[in-house]
């Protein structure tokens, strides 16, 4: 899932994202954030509109986090209560206070297609006693969350409007798990999976998520810090205490060849802002391997950036080109290299999934 | 023409100028800033590529300026002398030298369709006498960049690759002049009338340049703070002394009610940095007028930016996404606003175009 901060995939026009990648079908879904958007342009304005979708103009599933984690990485002063969190705005320093039924509230409010449980991110490392505690914080705020979305899920401000006109394309391959969501459907909420980096703790929250029967099933807290094999070790951990024929969606993951690897051992959903962030930075990645636009070499390259793939950006422009935009730049780098990242990312999915369902 | 400063229209892929304007044709001629690509990336590099077409796979026509506005208003430390001008770069404030022969090579590496002559750019207010000067070191310079012009003009590095492929849309409409180029065609030179605000100067100026007989005219030297009924009556004057059935082309203008009046008073081209911008600076033209996009009243607006504008984003987002992204400073409010305006501008001169020829 490419990530939509702020209403926008950064750099990207919506018709980009709907055709990106070799078959032309675009991305099937985006992330939204809901501190951001809760911030600006607020969540009741966004409400008053008809909803995300019909504010962004985007037709097809959008997926929101809680909130949680940008309140624990990008505000100052936050104070952390059973009840919830309060915290300060990284824009204007405001005073906010977000509590799982708060969070139900704004994505809800959103018209979020799959909104996720308010949690709390542990920090990278932690004590085992000190990943306990926050665990049964986290699964009394899953509980929450979720009685308070069941009860308000039909709120759904979602509708279409004359800006929308998308209909959600292509069929998932056979084998692959996709959740039921469509424009102006009832929305689904996952319940999210913590417990740090101790396998007793992450099968616990595993077992009382499930016991509180989500439709989907988050697994969180990972690529904070540890080493590549602890994530792994922990993924594969948890994917088997979670029901196979519900989404595992594995937040805020990773490069290239470690989707591909987590795919293949049964994750279904992954979010990550490498492809746009590290593109907006000149770091594109290719069939061979990555590499950074800006380097001299490519000054009169006139091939291709990736011989191999076949996005609008490939199919046009040469690496020369690319990287004079980069160093001079120019707005338009920004939007190429985002638009060519993420093109190969889902390219890289897509051979996954061909993969599997062979 | 857009201004497609540093072989990219700012923030604007080069797939939606081609498809730009309720009709769907597109900017059919953009202009490459000389100064700036004779320091980044070069001329020679782009040259070796294959030209600015090739480079920025642009497969229409590009007039280029003769760097001669940007030595004068951007570089530091300049000298002129008879020959030419040393100037400092602004990007690292090494020392160049343009002579009219040296914007002349510059250009015809570049591959340009339509060069212009190198002149020297009079401040304003300047005294007749310094206006005097002045015009005669121009005329001088015209010679020379016309003789070495046509001494090299058959050197032209255009050539076809792989990524270019469009040919050029769009018949002009009856009685509008547009200057014969076309991909692989030999390069024209303009001559570009100065002479201050003084009609004795401008006249002076324009018949030396008639007497050097190009194919085209330019007037410079206009729009440089001067009140604009003079601006009206330096053009007005111009243009009688001008060939009718050579494109005539002011520089550097302007607003869209002032291009309008310039077209309808005889003006064939003009170009402008107006549209993209103001566009990244949230300033949007209209049908109803000029707006500014930040503005707190735009927050829940859910109409399109201009209702009579056939643009994609007046066909797809609402002003309140428009603020917000602006707001938010996201990047895709530069593409957005750019690629509107552009838009506008192009549909007032189609306007125009329609209206004259009925």
């Amino acid at each position: 899932m490419p990530v939509g901060t702020a209403a926008t995939v950064k750099a990207v026009p919506q018709g980009m994202l709907e055709t990106l990648g070799a078959d032309g079908v675009g991305a099937q879904i985006i992330l939204g954030n809901t501190y951001h958007l809760y911030l600006r342009p607020g969540h009741e304005a966004i409400r008053r509109m008809g909803g995300l979708h019909r504010f962004m103009s985007w037709g097809r599933p959008i997926l929101t986090d809680s909130g949680g984690f940008q309140v624990f990485s990008l505000s100052g002063l936050r104070k952390i209560t059973p009840d919830g969190v309060e915290f300060r705005s990284h824009l204007d320093g405001s005073k906010h206070f977000f509590s799982p039924e708060h969070s139900m509230e704004v994505q809800l409010a959103l018209g979020s297609d799959i909104a996720m449980a308010f949690d709390e991110c542990l920090e990278y490392p932690a004590e085992w006693s000190r990943a306990r505690a926050s665990l049964d914080l986290t699964m009394a705020w899953a509980a929450r969350s979720k009685a308070h979305f069941d009860a308000h899920k039909h709120e759904n401000p979602w509708e279409m409007g004359s800006h929308v006109s998308e209909a959600r394309h292509g069929a998932p391959a056979p084998g692959w798990c996709v959740p039921d969501v469509a424009p102006g459907a009832v929305p689904s909420l996952f319940g999210i999976v913590q417990g740090g980096m101790y396998l007793d703790l992450r099968r616990e929250s595993a077992e009382r998520l499930v016991e509180l029967d989500f439709p989907g099933y988050a697994i969180g807290g990972l690529a904070v810090g540890e080493p590549r094999e602890r994530t792994i070790e922990m993924i594969a951990a948890t994917l088997e205490w979670l029901p196979k024929d519900k989404p595992r969606y594995v937040m805020g993951v990773g490069y290239p060849e470690e989707i591909a690897e987590y795919a293949r051992m049964g994750v279904d959903m992954m979010d990550c802002t490498i492809p746009t962030r590290v593109g907006r930075h000149g770091q594109l990645f290719t069939s061979e391997g990555r590499l950074s636009i800006k380097n001299r070499r490519f000054a009169e390259d006139q091939g291709p950036l990736d011989p191999e793939c076949g996005c609008p950006v490939c199919a046009r422009y040469t690496r020369a080109y690319l990287r004079h935009l980069f160093a001079s730049g120019e707005t338009l780098a920004g939007l190429l290299n985002s638009v060519h990242n993420l093109a190969f990312y889902l390219d890289t999915m897509r051979r996954v999934r061909a993969e599997l369902s062979n």
